[in-house]
């Protein structure tokens, strides 16, 4: 007998991981990127009180955590006027997402999202045992619809769906969502990850009571308020499915810095300004620099910008990879039609000039590949 | 039908946790704790470099930290004079703990441990349905023989022997466990974490090939290193099981800040010398405060002293609670006969004088309890 035995599902499991850092792309070039653009983070950075709190929190770092993160919940409910006991927080939305699936997804179970979503979902939903069904996208975007349709024929305990939408940086408003939500079969919980609202236009959020038991609404730090590399996320929800992730949560996992990070993050309502003026003007520069050279920007919700390539996956693969020959970090959708595109994050101005430098060769590069 | 639908498995589980943190009590007596030692915190804190570090770092925290942990897996590998594979980094020893259980362990297996050992342990067990076989203590250590003897009767997948042990302090040589491990069943892993080792005496941490299919150590920055609330911990193991994290693991879990913060405290052994004495000056010092109050200190090789109050558990919880009642947060064993033990981490001078203060009152109150 070998040790350690693994149960069948882990030992049925592939050893992949849903996605490669630019740090281990950087580590096979040898050099760093010059513009880091692939990972939708948002290098404008967290506000100047959140570092503050941060760098003052770190000689605090010796004790753990708030294992409850009160204060962090506490304040997350009075700005969406819910009930603390209606947020829950965790490592990040990727923790959180494992949590649920945990909490309710057994092997061979149904659970229904987009072919070319998030993959980190599908990671946790393979790691549990669960059945996914894909839906294709619609013009680009996530289908309502369709997903909640395919839910009720799989019986699929959840159906994720996020708003705005990672890799197009296509949007419903939260009224189209709310209203499509009548075809959500009875069982099913919708998964809905609104990770990018705060870059989206007001009503991109759905405006629902957080006591709905229809519905999980995800958000985090990482991306409008530039804390990544923290690990906060937070869900809303009805109270007993919140309960419930104490059953099998990492109570003491979120950094003790972090949650003094977010608290001050959250409190800083003109740097979120800031920063959301940023992001726009810099998807109106993604998409001068995609006309420039021919090429389509999709209309963003996002702190990113996907570009058509306007040809197939190969040659949007070998634009991308010009890209990073030249030090600029990007990725791309996965899933036919999207992946003709390429997805770049909102930079400063001189990241994107980096990009604006490296893409007309980077494309001719690729008309080259494909012709030879 | 009711939304969500949990796992039958979630169902199931109560909705307790391992541990209340101190927050929670200092919010519910309305004050804040003069002296926090309850938690095995190490209120040395952590490396100067390491704050300097993490205080340079937090600007960086846009970035998500990278997945694979590739500097500080390699720097652990060095220290370890191990292969850098043999490292899994993840978010406290507490998530290594989670992951490894929901690797090995479905509803129905054996696992051993001991009574009154690492409830967060038992807490994944529990999480991922497991079958929990304790042993129980003697002369208040852990029984590596009874142990292993229980694995081989249940047939288990793992055995969990904490060392040095909490919560009482007390451990087994090195050379000891690796001869009790003869007996250790076939097919069974043996979980051994050396949380507290870096307080240890030499000679404490097992000393086997890191390649040894055996075993898994966890190890930790939490304790001796000052760095609780960053939430890194480690494995060193052989590869194959280390591999088999990165099927379930939260790959972007570990906070880029902890992760600058990790490197540099690992890099000073200054510190962790300094650090290791104010630890045993403490220690030295808990030992006379409980001589001075009729009562025994039982022998240490981790932050934290168990002192036995001489009567039962009913008592000592009469004690904790008048601690509590003067501003002290300590904590005691779970399981009889060790719950006649209190637990008090190794403070600083003034969170050992308000200790000292705060004893006596606190023995007089419970044995006016006991007697009413």
């Amino acid at each position: 007998m070998t040790t350690p035995r693994y149960t069948p599902l882990a030992a049925s499991l592939p050893a992949t991981v849903p996605f490669v850092g630019p740090e281990t792309q950087e580590r096979g070039r040898g050099a760093p990127f010059a513009a880091r653009l692939g990972a939708n983070e948002n290098v404008f950075g967290p506000s100047p009180d959140a570092i503050a709190a941060m760098q003052e929190a770190t000689g605090d770092c010796w004790m753990y955590g708030d294992p409850e993160n009160h204060d962090l919940r506490h304040a997350l409910a009075a700005r969406h006027r819910v009930d603390a006991g209606n947020i829950v927080i965790g490592e990040g939305i990727d923790g959180l997402l494992g949590y649920l699936v945990r909490l309710t997804v057994g092997p061979g179970d149904a659970v229904v999202t987009s072919d070319g979503a998030y993959p980190t979902f599908n990671y946790h939903v393979a790691g549990f045992g669960g059945s996914l069904h894909k839906v294709p996208y619609r013009e680009d975007r996530e289908n309502p619809a369709a997903l909640f349709a395919k839910a009720a024929e799989t019986d699929a305990r959840l159906v994720y769906l996020a708003n705005p939408d990672n890799p197009m940086g296509s949007w419903w408003t939260g009224a189209e969502i709310v209203a499509a939500m009548a075809a959500l079969p009875d069982g099913c919980l919708l998964v809905l990850d609104e990770a990018y609202v705060e870059c989206a236009p007001d009503g991109t959020a759905v405006d629902l009571p957080a006591d709905d038991p229809r519905l999980i609404r995800f958000r985090t730090f990482s991306k409008a308020y530039g804390m990544a590399g923290a690990r906060v996320g937070y869900g809303i929800a009805a109270p007993g499915l919140v309960t419930a992730f104490n059953k099998v949560r990492n109570h003491f996992g979120v950094n003790r810095v972090a949650q003094a990070g977010a608290l001050a993050a959250l409190a800083d309502d003109g740097w979120l300004s800031h920063v959301r003026g940023e992001i726009a003007a810099a998807r109106d520069r993604i998409g001068a620099i995609a006309r420039d050279n021919g090429l389509v920007a999709l209309p963003s919700a996002t702190n990113f910008v996907t570009i058509d390539c306007g040809r197939d996956g190969a040659f949007a693969r070998a634009v991308l990879a010009g890209l990073a020959d030249r030090g600029i970090f990007a990725r791309m959708p996965f899933a036919q039609p999207q992946d003709r595109c390429i997805r770049i994050s909102c930079g400063r101005s001189g990241d994107l000039d980096a990009f604006a430098a490296a893409l007309p060769d980077a494309l001719e590069q690729a008309h080259n590949q494909a012709q030879g």
